[in-house]
């Protein structure tokens, strides 16, 4: 049998208002002073992808509308709600003040390996970090803890953009086998 | 206690002579058609963090040295292996000689969610399609099946690089999983 790809029509996707409409997974990612826009653009799009809450843009993280974030997002700034805060410590008591638990991913001396993250059902914020430094010292410190991902090799870290997709891809299998499993 | 960011030292990652000399994970990756060197040079900087056998690029795909590829990879190109083929059907046929089982990342009539992707320790080379057109339907007909990542919202898919970073981290975790299990 021939293999072929399913269609716009197969795959079944939202427009936008139904997408602004529909119960979000309690996920919401937060840009600490995130320099490209393209990166920025990308998270969009992979928060659309997996229904999150929100991003959050904080300090000189760009924002919607932009032109490298459009060019990345391709239209997921319509869909994704944001938020812009000047500086991190308003950004985090926002979604302490909701009840969010404050999670950085980040390599620390106390960081969790992502893939042991647990099975959970809990609201969560995902603090990711300039390309450079990482998250910030001040965001670190107000954190419930940090995930970090196991790496085998020769550089530092893995571009923002692709880690947030990883740790938003764990982050959501965790949650969906969480609800299966408490149902 | 104060969260303190791991230094380099802690981190203890390999040199590129180390990288070069030690055991890889059996993935390679198969970039069929794709357009941009931003995106290859972050595939080639996870490949590099997650330790893999390979990075071959097929066809017009952009090959190190490259502007927009050393741009993403930060490095990466020095210590992860890499092939060029001229088209699809050669690059699958080097590896299928080899014994790797060969997956697509693709959106198909057959495709299996990412997210059960079995424990496994067979060598397997993973497919990423163009930006725009996605796999080649040359490419899927040569493959053992179709993974697909499960999206929840209003676009088409998601970005290439952060794809391949999902699907990387997925099959690495079930691939130490299933030595753990054998062992």
């Amino acid at each position: 049998m021939e293999v072929q790809k399913k269609s716009m029509g197969e795959l079944n996707r939202k427009d936008v208002s139904e997408f602004k409409s529909m119960n979000k997974f309690p996920l919401v990612v937060i840009l600490d002073q995130v320099r490209s826009g393209l990166n920025v653009g990308s998270v969009f799009r992979t928060a659309d992808a997996f229904a999150l809450e929100a991003v959050v843009c904080v300090g000189f993280t760009p924002t919607p509308p932009h032109r490298e974030i459009l060019k990345t997002a391709l239209g997921s700034c319509d869909s994704v709600t944001w938020q812009h805060f000047d500086n991190i410590t308003e950004a985090i008591g926002y979604w302490k003040d909701k009840n969010y638990q404050i999670w950085a991913l980040e390599q620390t001396t106390g960081s969790v390996p992502l893939e042991d993250m647990p099975l959970n059902d809990l609201p969560t914020v995902l603090i990711l970090g300039n390309e450079v430094t990482g998250v910030s010292d001040e965001a670190l410190q107000l954190c419930d803890g940090c995930w970090e991902i196991t790496q085998y090799g020769t550089k530092h870290s893995l571009n923002v953009a692709v880690s947030a997709g990883m740790a938003i891809y764990q982050w959501v299998q965790r949650y969906n086998h969480g609800q299966k499993a408490s149902s």
